[in-house]
């Protein structure tokens, strides 16, 4: 991350002679300085003819000589002609997080204490919660709190609540940071590609609950984390980012939950900041991480 | 591994009151020189009520003032009044590793570097595989080389040749190093805990053919290796070691299989040393493996 | 770390015939139940005839028939005969740790999570610092927070009150938390293997101010972290964990601070877990760590 | 690396608006296509107005209308324009890589199997040693063996005799694969870039003999290696790649030496492919790695 405003084009279209010419030409013709440029040409899937071609170029704000409004309008017929999928975002527009927990703080404190220290340099608008155990701590840092409990009988509604939080305080992304809720499809349908969770296994094994259980059960040496999007399969959407870490026989179920946070919080916080700086294009159910 | 030659002793029992007190008691009787202890008490699994205790003492020979037969069966009578599944090796009796290869090289390149500077202090009586490709390269290190071909038509005979092979050349341990076919039931049934299999997966991810492809469309972010004891079950068999190494979007399937060699060889290596020096000891479909 | 409570004996004396039986019979013939085990022989060091060794072990305390002050009485015969350097431990008693941090929350954030989730079972009687920045932090979490300015010309005066604080509230531990400050010859005098501090490299590399500005300049290609007792050697006393991550060339000195601080509050909160459950033993300026 | 041939492009320059519009322009008008691209704009280092810009482009090689000298041609006026250091290769006209070894096997055997296997696609026109140890081995391979001896009183003589045998066979890459011996500054200083070193430690740390004893004596909990180009400064040229491992007090200096060969052999394996793919740009001591 730099620390000069910049722009950032991230934009994927299909593969063909002269991509990168044109739209590298078309930012020189600006004056534009790229600080960082990343590509990359995915092959063509099974039964594809063309590949596809994904981008993300950073240009600092101060060499462009209009309006980002102006620079998207400029830039709109190349990328139609080129037929992409593109957005050009604002390194000054801080984007709008809204976190989504349940009693377990640690991946919570993590963020918390990136956004003080604007490691991670966005706007909290509010914490939702099922429980109300970590009201104090959110409300110290000066950031609302909402208790929206989630019962066998009422989840239809309490998903509907969320969705008019995210929508009331203007969310760009929801962080299901140890949430323990499965979203409902309909919730998970209306933000594709904006809704994060971290799983705490190394998918795709150990799908759905008490994956450390099942991870003890089958003896593996290694546990792992996954951050991905959420869709309405669950713990099948696109991976954004994994690690593990090693464990061995002395090692109980406990240990393993402990050791797990550390990854969990890590893993999460990578794949949030990715996600954040437009690093991440999704392609079917992978994903680009232009790191 | 120490240089002074020594005797590993290995077991496991139902757990209790002074079973360290009872063996090192033992051993201090006879003045022996403990060079190495591990312990490890495992708790009950469910249904059960007593745990397991294992454990792995390396005792230096000449401390021990007669044959290593004499110390099996004085040691008999506190093993059977613990209840335990015992052994005690010596470390200058070398075990005997019969190698089942296909037509990759690099698993056999790296265990027979091993092997050459004495890393792995092993007889190879013989190599088999199922095809001819690397007789030259085994030959030439003055091993016996057996080609036996499998078909479709002829997978209970082969597979009782290579049954005739390990039985003939006394061997200890079969490493499917990369071997890329499925023994048979009998074959694994006949020799449990002591054949040795590379998988080219993190399992339980990604079981059964082609797993290099089966992460490239699932989009993992780190592929993996397991060596496993196999047992009839397909890569189902106790886990002894494994490790990752993290990929990317740019990495195509030929990538992956080209990073996994390294993962494939390093893991089974490790894998197969902790065998030998008698680390491994199984417990259902788990390993406690002491390092 | 077990659930029951549990004493645990760290011990290291000369090594001969005989210690573990000594040891282990003597837990024995109490009936005491052995949750764990750690032992370690060290080779003699250059120009000594004899090695040392070093044991841990956990006695479940409801299988000891008498008090832990009783339990140390009757131990000591054995532990003078062996020449032990020795402690037994409750973990019922909870250790007082406290932390010196400076302006930077990371590690501060980490523990006090860890704290709160009762992963690490400690009291921490107060906060130390040279700095006002993280008062309300600490304060909101309900523990004491001591604001110490050390400026250049009154370094010994503000040491010396540091140690008051800590005698006044009976510490066991302190941690600096990315303190930031070099402490006096006299305080790590004090205090030796009680005052753990997190340097942000892998030393030996990288020694004194600014370590990734080191790293950034000579160009590594992985950057670390390193927790450590202090002794009045600057970054050189006996190290107790590290780890590393990866960086390329895409990463200015920032980045680099930005992945470190994720290392160094993963390294820290390990290495002092392992000193808290006394995993940790001193040899020289080398540890023996009892994962 | 692909297997359609390709031509590489690799190239830095100052850095200033329009690089990549110009470079890449260049190639759209050929329609050229491109299979991967590479960008990097390194900040100005102290008492530098201007940063340097690098790249690595690859062009598949049927969709240029010429030959690969035509193209260097048609390249070079832009090339002069940009003040450009850089090199068009062809992935169809294989490296020449010359291996120094000395008695040690492991690094050898990883890069033979890679060869044998075309993981590395190169010629290896001869070995070199300072010992007779493993001529048999290399020359099963059908690869020339050379013996030259380096003793006190002959390293002038010899190190030109391996100039000579590097000039005779035409080498592009020399490759010390735990040579051992220190070459000579004129050796050193004929080929910048051109001659790739392990290194049996992390560096900075633990530079010239014995690294592994060194890091036992320091008590680090890693060991690590080093791949660099060597310059006429031990252990001091432009580090390529670098990896550790994790080891414990119970591992004495001959298990870090075993454990080191596996870190050793890959990360060389690995900074070597890096180098023969054109993807290390040497910036004064350090290097940009395009993965």
């Amino acid at each position: 991350m730099h620390r000069e405003r910049f722009f950032t084009l991230s934009a994927s279209c299909p593969d063909r002679v002269g991509i990168v010419a044109r739209v590298s030409g078309f930012i020189a013709e600006l004056k534009g300085w790229i600080l960082e440029t990343s590509l990359h040409a995915e092959l063509p899937r099974e039964g594809e003819e063309v590949g596809r071609y994904f981008m993300r170029i950073e240009i600092r704000a101060d060499s462009i000589p209009f309006h980002l409004s102006e620079l998207r309008e400029r830039f709109r017929p190349l990328a139609e002609e080129l037929e992409m999928e593109w957005k050009i975002t604002d390194s000054a527009v801080k984007k709008r997080v809204v976190m989504l927990v349940s009693k377990q703080e640690h991946c919570l404190y993590d963020l918390l204490a990136r956004w003080k220290s604007k490691e991670l340099d966005i706007e909290i608008p509010c914490v939702v919660s099922n429980h109300d155990t970590l009201r104090g701590f959110v409300e110290w840092h000066g950031i609302p709190f909402h208790h929206v409990p989630v019962g066998a009988e009422n989840k239809a509604a309490a998903y509907a609540e969320v969705e008019r939080i995210f929508e009331e305080v203007r969310g760009d992304t929801m962080v299901l940071a140890r949430y323990m809720q499965i979203l409902s499809p309909e919730l998970c349908a209306a933000y594709p590609g904006r809704i994060i969770n971290i799983h705490h296994s190394f998918l795709p094994s150990f799908v759905g609950a008490r994956p450390y259980h099942q991870a003890y059960t089958k003896g593996v040496k290694l546990i792992g984390a996954t951050c991905h999007y959420v869709t309405a399969d669950l713990d099948q959407g696109p991976i954004i980012e994994q690690d593990v870490i090693r464990i061995d026989h002395s090692d109980a179920v406990e240990d393993m939950v402990r050791y797990g946070k550390d990854i969990e919080k890590t893993v999460l916080a990578r794949g949030l900041r990715y996600h954040l700086e437009d690093r991440v294009l999704v392609h079917g159910n992978k994903t680009i991480v232009f790191r």
